[in-house]
Formats: C-alpha cells, sequence, structure tokens
C-alpha cells in the first residue's frame, strides 16, 4: 500500500477511448491497494486550440484573461476523467487547482506554485476517493486563476506528491522513459532505467521534452522519487532520483533545441551597467535568456547577442523596446535558425577534457560552433539548425552512448545513459 | 449615466465575428456615458457538446463533476469576450461566478443564487473598468462550482443587477422583445412594449422561452427593470416591469409547451398520505410537477396522472423506482405527445368568463382538452401535441392579440398584447 500521484498528459486523455483506458489504469493502481491522486492536463489539443481561439480575438491578449481561458481546458479533463472512473463503479473526485489547494505567485502564464494546502485532498483519499487535479493551474493572491505554463502539470503533479508526501510520483508519457538522445533522430538511441536529478534537470532545461525542469527542480528539493513511464505499455519506466554510481556515467544524455532564436543588437552605447539593464529588464518580464556573447566594444558601441526561446519572442521585442533609451532603438536582428545542441552527465563534475572531445568530434564533421555555454554538468553549443541532427548522431557515437556499457574500467558495470525525449 | 447590466446569450457570442460584434456593442453603451457590467452565456453550442461528451462518458454523470465541467463554457466566454473588448482599447476584466461573488445553495446542475458579494464588482466599476462575468454558475456552500440550470444566465444578470442595483438589465436576444404568441406559428402575433413581471413570470414557466422564469422572481421581487431587446438591431424591445393599466388587457399573450410528458400511475394503494409522499419525494429531486389529475378511487387503488419537464423524465423514473413500496412497482405509462398550451394576462384577476370562452373556442375546433389547471393571471390545458400549434392560432385569435388595440370601451387605447417567443 502506496500513496501514488499520477500525472497523464494531453495526449493520454485526448479523447473518450484514451479516458476510458486512463480511467481502467488508475483504477488497477487503486485496486493494487494504493491511494492514488491523479493529475490531468487538457484534453488533446485543446490548450492549442483555446490559445489559437485566444489570438484570433486579440493577437495579443492580456495573460489574466488567457489564464482564465486556459484553465477551463484541464477543468473540463479532471471533470470527465472523474465521470469516467464513475463509470467504472469507482469512487472519484475531480478537483480544480483552486480547490485542490495550489496557490500560486502573481506571474500569469507563468506562474510558481508558493503553497499547497491539501487538506481537501488528504479528506477525499480518507474517504477512499481518488481525486483528479486540474493540473496546470492554481489561485494566485489576487484570487485569479494562474497557470504554470507549458508542461505545468508536470509540476503540479510533484508539488502534490511533495505536499501529500506521496512514494512515488509517476508521469505517464507517450514514451516509455527518458532516452539517451531522441530515437527518432538516433537509431540507436537507449531508455535509460535511472537518471539523476540534476542531469534531468540540465536535459528539461535543454529541450528534451520528457519532463518540464521545475517539475524536476522540485523533485530534486523535497526528494520526490520521479518515475516517467508508458501510459500505453506497463513496464518499468525510467527513475529519477539521486543514486550511487553516477560519476561513472561521462555523458549520459544528449539534447537539441531547435526552438531558440538568436537576437543580436548591434551598436549599442559601451556603458558600464547596460547589460545588467537589459538582463534584468528580460527577467522581470519572465524571458528565459541563455547564452550571452558581448563582442570587443569600438568606438564607444559594441554587439550583444543572446539566445531565448521562440515562444518568448513578442515578448523580448516589446522588452527592448521599452528599454531602447539604454539599448539603442535600431531593430534587433533575429536568427532563427539556429539550435542548441546540449551534452549532459554528472561524471563531467570530475573529468576535464570532455568539451575539446565535444567540439573536435564536431568540427571533425564540420559543424560550425556560434556559441558555447557550459555548467559542471553539461556544454551547450549554439549550430545552424539543419545540422542539429548530424550533431546529436555524431556525439552519440562519440561518448559511446550506442553502447550498453561504457563504464570506466575497473567498475562492475552499471547501467549507462544519457537522455532525450523520442 | 447608468449603471447597467446587459446579458448575452450563447447564440449572440457564437464565434469570433459574433464576440467582436457584441464587443462593439458594449463599449458603445459604455461610451454613451454608462457602467457596464456583461453577463456571458457560453459560445454557441458549447454547453450542449460538454453535455454530450459527458454522456459519452458516462451516461448518468455525477452532477458535482457535470457542473465542473458546464461551468467551463461561460469561463472561456467570459474570458474571450474581455480579451475582444481589450482589442478594441476597452479596459475589461472577466469574472467566473465565483469571482463576481454568487453564492449558491447546495443542489448541482440546478442551484440558486442565495447571496451576492458585489465588491469584487463593484471596486472595478470603480476603477472605469467593464466587468464581464461568467453566467450560469457560482459556488456553493462545499466551494464548489454550480450551475443554475439552463437558462441560468438571465437569472445571474438580474440577480447581479438587483445586488449592485442596476438602473436596467437588458437581456440581449436573437429576438427582439416578448411575442403575443410565437412569430413562426401565429403569422399576426405581435411584439409587446411592455409587460408585467406576473404575466412573463407565467409565460416564462409556461415554455416561452424568452426569459428564464426565476430570472423574472428575481426582478419582480428587487423591482429590477428588465428589457428583452434584440442582440442584432438596435431598437427599443419589450420592457417587463410593474406598469398601471395593466388590467386592461384581458390575454397578453399565448404559450405552447411541447416538451411536457403525462406521467400516468396506475392502480396505486388509494391511501392517506400516499400523494404526500409522491409529490414530496418529486419535490425533493427537483423535479417540477406541474398539473395532477387523480382518478376516482375504485376498489382501493386509484390512477395518478401527473405532467414534468421531457428533460427529468430519467430522474422522474428513478424516483418513482425509489418509493414503489408506496407507488406500486407497475411501470408508469408515459405519454410524450402532449403539449401544454396557456394563455395569461394579468386582467383575468378581475374578469370572469375567460375559462369558459377558452374551452368554447377550442372545442369549436375539435381540439379535445386533457388536463387544466390555472391560476389567477393564466388557463393551462393539455391537448394533444398535434393540435398545439392550431391551437395557439385559434386562441390568439378568440382573444383579439392580433389587434393593435384590444383595451375595454370607455379607457384611452394602451398597448394591448400577450407574448411568446418566436
Amino acid at each position: 500500500m502506496a500513496l501514488i500521484v499520477q500525472k497523464y498528459g494531453g495526449s493520454s486523455v485526448a479523447d473518450v477511448e484514451c479516458m476510458q483506458r486512463v480511467a481502467r489504469r488508475i483504477l488497477k493502481t487503486k485496486k493494487a491497494g494504493n491511494d492514488v491522486v491523479v493529475v490531468v492536463s487538457a484534453m488533446g489539443d485543446t490548450t492549442d486550440e483555446l490559445v489559437e481561439l485566444a489570438h484570433k480575438i486579440n493577437p495579443d491578449p492580456r495573460e489574466r484573461e488567457l489564464d482564465m481561458l486556459l484553465a477551463s481546458g484541464e477543468q473540463i479533463s479532471s471533470a470527465v476523467l472523474a465521470m469516467a472512473l464513475h463509470q467504472l463503479g469507482a469512487d472519484a473526485v475531480a478537483m480544480s487547482g483552486p480547490q485542490a489547494g495550489i496557490f500560486t505567485d502573481l506571474f500569469h502564464t507563468k506562474a510558481k506554485i508558493v503553497e499547497i494546502r491539501p487538506q481537501r485532498i488528504l479528506d477525499q483519499l480518507r474517504k477512499g476517493r481518488i481525486v483528479i487535479v486540474a493540473g496546470f493551474q492554481g489561485l494566485n493572491p489576487e484570487e485569479d486563476i494562474a497557470t504554470l505554463g507549458r508542461g505545468g502539470s508536470d509540476t503540479t503533479a510533484v508539488a502534490l506528491a511533495a505536499a501529500i508526501k506521496a512514494d512515488r510520483c509517476q508521469i505517464l508519457k507517450d514514451v516509455e522513459g527518458v532516452y539517451t538522445a531522441n530515437p527518432r533522430v538516433v537509431e540507436r538511441a537507449r531508455k535509460l532505467d535511472e537518471i539523476a536529478y540534476d542531469e534531468m534537470l540540465e536535459l528539461a532545461s535543454l529541450g528534451s521534452e520528457v519532463l518540464q525542469s521545475r517539475a524536476v527542480e522540485f523533485a530534486k528539493k523535497y526528494s520526490v522519487v520521479l518515475e516517467v513511464v508508458s501510459s500505453f505499455v506497463e513496464k518499468p519506466g525510467t527513475l529519477v532520483r539521486e543514486v550511487d554510481h553516477m560519476e561513472d556515467i561521462l555523458v549520459r544524455g544528449i539534447a537539441a533545441d531547435k526552438n531558440q532564436v538568436k537576437i543580436t543588437l548591434s551598436g549599442i552605447p559601451d556603458q558600464p551597467g547596460m547589460a545588467a539593464k537589459l538582463f534584468h529588464e528580460l527577467a522581470g518580464a519572465s524571458i528565459n535568456v541563455d547564452m550571452i556573447i558581448q563582442n570587443v566594444s569600438a568606438q564607444g558601441v559594441t554587439d550583444l547577442s543572446f539566445t531565448v526561446p521562440a515562444s518568448e519572442l513578442t515578448k523580448t521585442r516589446k522588452t527592448l523596446k521599452a528599454i531602447s533609451s539604454h539599448v539603442g532603438d535600431r531593430e534587433p536582428d533575429i536568427d532563427a535558425d539556429i539550435a542548441k545542441v546540449s551534452i549532459v552527465g554528472v561524471g563531467m563534475r570530475s573529468h576535464s577534457g570532455v568539451a575539446h572531445q565535444m567540439f573536435a568530434a564536431l568540427a571533425k564533421h564540420k559543424i560550425n560552433i556560434g556559441m558555447i555555454s557550459t555548467s559542471e554538468i553539461k556544454i551547450s553549443v549554439v549550430i545552424r539548425k539543419e545540422h542539429a541532427d548530424d550533431a546529436v548522431r555524431v556525439l552519440h557515437q562519440t561518448f559511446g552512448l550506442d553502447k550498453k556499457s561504457a563504464t570506466r574500467p575497473g567498475k562492475k558495470p552499471v547501467k549507462k545513459s544519457g537522455s532525450k525525449k523520442r
């Protein structure tokens, strides 16, 4: 008997048949003697359709009303999933995010969970009920519905698992787990049995779509054992947790992110505090700036390039316009034909030479590197978008990810890996 | 400068173009110097589609989850309508029923508004904003979303108008006002300039679909001046209010309700309290029983017939089954081929002979009467469904509704009328 949180994504509940299948799976978990809390995303393409509806009415909708609109998608799916469980004779109760006691900050469309008051969920569990919670949403301090941003249902699930001290938080996906690389790009990509929080965190923020990075952060912070499993076949997936012998693996996975754009501001005044002002304003608008390059100054002006997610381009332009007195009012140069390719592994902490090996492999295949950023456990490069798939394949082979056992000598063989959603 | 509540129904906001048109109309009202609160229904057929989705999953969905599902329709339309106003440069804010301070009782799918705390609406009006409220919903004492039943958005509008002391509550429809009879049935049906609360109340509960009776009750109780106006053309509609010289009009309107079924229980034990038990249980299940006929008892058993809305047939059967120890377990006889035709007018209070005139006219046209019920200001008869349209036409002529002036002699001509939605 365990307390399990299960999260089902939009494609798992896309239509009536999917809902019924998911309901059967939930009931099976319940009948195995577990207490079950389910977090559910909006059905299929509902969120996209609602966004499209909003944009038809208003190309730049206010975020407060956009959140109110989008939150309805999960409200619908949670109610319908509860009905599917009732139809199977199960006792289930659906809750919106606010009803489930999820409280957020004020950042509409990208809110953070600041508190969970799980009393209502716990009361219902005590009555033997399955609790279905609408993912992706909570109540903000102004008593408005706020959404957590794309993938926010993962965060809802992990945060709830932490709040109710669940034994496990299962994220059910249309993939069987976390892979060494995208199997659609790399034929020999392999499913990982386990991966460290930090590695998953890097992969999530580097374009792997398996898990949202905030969800992984939450899981790490509260030691929630996460499991990425298939919603179609019942077999073990990938466990995300703190594990030993992690450092035996140099590179665990490779991610490619093709949804970044590079913005170059040229001829901006090269004065102290200019960059600080720029990135302060971008951060204030909740724009995730990743890589930054500033060119050598000439005659008091300088060039500055940085990357942002393509989805934040409009907001970025608006922010730049608002501070044109600081950064100049020249139209920024936008380059959307880029990709960020990254290698990730906690083993890099104790090994040197990995960057050299990566750059050499790409150079050998005539893939030119535009920008570089590194952390303790990852190296990212920006390259032309058309080289992205090639780069992933080259690196997958270079770091031996397609072989079952690539441990260091003198150790017993452990699962070797890496990661990327198919 | 007035404080106006406007209510737009589902067909008025069915698609993007409709939303934009409604937004322009709202803005025009605002720019004329009024404070405006808008109550909006779900877009087009959204509610029907959500009900259909629910029934595909579960033929008999739990009402709590059904309410959660259905309420999303108005949540969507209010958010989108606010976006349409923003696009026109107007300052508008969307609110769900709970956010607007609407509190209901515990009857899911048919909840009654028990309290309105309009502070949040008033705060927003004070800031010069247009407030868009999701109709049809409120928060119940268990902090669950409850819906007010079909047409509940009218009730939301009137209740809000009462709570914020609005000068007028406009119900915008795809008809130009209240008619003496359904213009699709009676060619010479005329739009009324005004109608008394009591008359509108009878018509609403007798199958006229122009206004929901609960909305009219609310309006009467709090003296809210209601106006039924066209959402397509801007011209005066029908005012619903307390007016003088009402008694000059004998019959103001004719309604036909083809969505009733007649249920006959035969051979039930004729013992004291049996009928009381039966109708107590039906009332407890929120089933609107209308007409009742009990046959003369023979050998300790009796027959009992009553009518209920067709939409409540399933619930009625279930209730009858639950009390079969009292009413017997014979399968009830269901007759769906009936119609209820009614004449309404406050003038009946002070005139006799109206019933005779009605029955004689129907008899002359060989229309047989099955059941009769009367109140101070209306007479209803149950007839075969295929005679319904004929009966309405016959009565429309009999009571002079197709003539412009049918006042009593010695009085100045006043608007003469009746009512029925087209």
